[in-house]
């Protein structure tokens, strides 16, 4: 049996209610990427204001004693990608992400690193999305045209971010998250979906996934 | 000047909460094809079981004095759109929607049927949000890759559906509607967007948009 090296820490969402940011998981980052690691790559294309992110992303790693090189500041993305020592996919627009990491040709170069090196991959929100088979069970809005939905691929199943229980109470008749997922699973060949609370985490190491967090997970499989 | 034959209703959502499927526009639909439309063709394609659905709306259309041929029962749909008397296309999955329009061929065959022959249009969420310049601005999941996100462009805007105002009291950290359409415009060129809110329809009688209902509607620009 091959093993594989991925290591991967997805998180919901980067901002639980009424903490900062990356507040309610950076104990369990820090103990992901111990103290091997010095310097993280972020990648902030998700969000319009790189500059800006990167700054919240630096500050919030820096307090946990990493570096942190945003990929927007890079000369070559590529490069840098293949020279980093863990990688850091924040939140914002999921199309919007995705787009630039295919218009940037980085698909390949980061999955090569997770599967190949073994670098420790974190993603948040829209950066767990793109780290699944594809970003079908997004909630955002389609701001722009990505190439395709297939996406990075580390994990074999698909995840739903952010997901929120039917609110009974509501009066709202848009469709709840769990009639969204029900109607992916409508299509032919759709992989599970897990639908990650707010405040859940989902660690992979090698062929192994354990949730952490206090708030669970639901798993809607075709 | 030209004059644009263009009418169109578009309708926010198929069901307002605590009544029945189109019961909240049955009067609007009623004023908006008048006595002159014999039958009505429904294009079904934004949900799965697409007989189901054609029942339901022949129901909601038979009980206003009008008959209803669903184009997914047709031989051949391009031709069933080109005989038609009046379009309505129904809620749904919009991603799945645009699909079919795309796969049927059936976007030129009803743009010409609206813009030339001057056929009534009714959208109604999907079937809404299809009738704009792309499906940007649409609520739903991605479950499926249209070939583009390109819409019918009857209109030379975006429309929001479904439009939920900011909940101050939410602890849910996605992103707000406003936030979402906000982000859309950060992108470069990209159009107005009409944010419907549930009970709110728009009816465009050639260059002139009348905004019907009681719940109003925000207008979001660039």
């Amino acid at each position: 049996m091959m093993t594989i090296k991925r290591r991967l820490l997805l998180i919901s969402n980067s901002t639980l209610h009424g903490g900062g940011y990356l507040e309610h998981c950076k104990q369990h980052i820090q103990s992901f990427l111990g103290a091997e690691v010095k310097r993280v790559l972020f990648v902030p294309y998700a969000l319009h204001d790189r500059d800006a992110y990167a700054k919240t992303a630096r500050q919030a790693f820096e307090s946990l004693g990493y570096g942190l090189d945003s990929v927007h500041e890079a000369e070559n993305p590529v490069d840098a990608v293949q020279k980093s020592q863990a990688i850091f996919i924040g939140g914002g627009n999921t199309f919007r992400l995705l787009k630039a990491l295919y218009d940037k040709n980085l698909i390949p170069a980061i999955r090569k690193k997770v599967f190949e090196d073994g670098i420790p991959y974190i993603g948040s929100s829209a950066g767990t999305n793109v780290a699944t088979i594809s970003i079908n069970t997004t909630n955002d809005m389609p701001i722009v045209y990505p190439p395709s939905l297939q996406a990075l691929g580390l994990v074999p199943f698909n995840i739903n971010p952010h997901y929120l229980d039917p609110d009974v109470n509501s009066k709202h008749m848009g469709e709840t998250r769990e009639q969204r997922i029900t109607q992916y699973h409508e299509e032919q060949d759709t992989p599970s979906v897990l639908a990650l609370r707010e405040g859940g985490l989902l660690l992979v190491e090698g062929d192994k996934a354990t949730l952490l967090g206090i708030t669970g997970a639901r798993l809607f499989q075709r």
